[in-house]
């Protein structure tokens, strides 16, 4: 497998992994979610050189997860700003947040809290089934070919 | 901010992403939970050097997300295993798998499809408030800094 077919890839992880399984992406798109939106905010909090971020920033707006917004017009400014498809990463950022809450805390207890605007309660995301609702862990799921596989392909025999 | 300082940032993204920010890593763990357990099949799923796979493998078992595990004595051969916090990365995998089905979909449908053994139906993961049980969405969360903050932090002012 090659970084540059990953995409291509019959596998929703893969394609994924490609367009956000890179350190510095996950974290401007953390960045993103907590509303940063200009260049060099992202630069001062993240400490990465300007050329890194241009990068990546060019990336996920080539990727369609966040479009540029001019702010300004004299001199010309733009911002980046989550596109819906963007938003929809919301999920993956509170699966890596609660991970670390639970597993990576340093006693200090977390850094950040999230409130449900809804019932206006701190919360932690729940991962449930779309069709009856209840919780669904890793043992809760069997993985079978959809028709997207091409298999041999990733699921083993005596799955 | 440092790659090697990554862990110590008072932000459980960041330090997530310290442990399983690696497009490889994120595609062993992939297999990890499509029950891949031994290093050659690791190996020939993902086509890459058994350096990195060692690598990355040896990481996993350290950070505790994966086990090692004799399966055989003569010649010793082990296999990895995911433990309880490897498994806690579920939601994560959904999350991944999910996002790719629905935005880098390339026509032919679905590689995989997950069935929820309790139900017995295919699904979707959801992700939804621990407190209330409803869907939460990216415009539905407002964050606020836990115990844990060191501000002036991650959170911007006017957020």
């Amino acid at each position: 497998m090659r970084w540059n077919e990953l995409d291509r890839e019959a596998c929703s992880v893969a394609r994924t992994v490609s367009v956000i399984g890179d350190r510095w992406t996950l974290l401007i798109l953390r960045d993103c979610f907590l509303r940063v939106r200009r260049f060099d905010d992202f630069q001062a909090r993240l400490g990465i050189t300007r050329h890194i971020l241009a990068d990546r920033l060019r990336k996920l707006v080539d990727d369609g997860i966040l479009r540029r917004e001019a702010y300004q017009d004299r001199p010309k400014r733009h911002e980046y700003r989550l596109t819906e498809k963007g938003l929809d990463l919301h999920p993956l950022m509170m699966a890596l947040v609660h991970w670390g809450n639970v597993h990576m805390d340093d006693g200090a207890g977390r850094p950040l809290l999230h409130r449900h605007r809804a019932c206006g309660h701190d919360f932690d995301p729940v991962t449930v089934c779309s069709v009856c609702g209840e919780p669904v862990g890793a043992r809760d799921v069997h993985v079978h070919p959809g028709p997207g596989d091409r298999g041999p392909g990733l699921i083993q025999n005596g799955q």
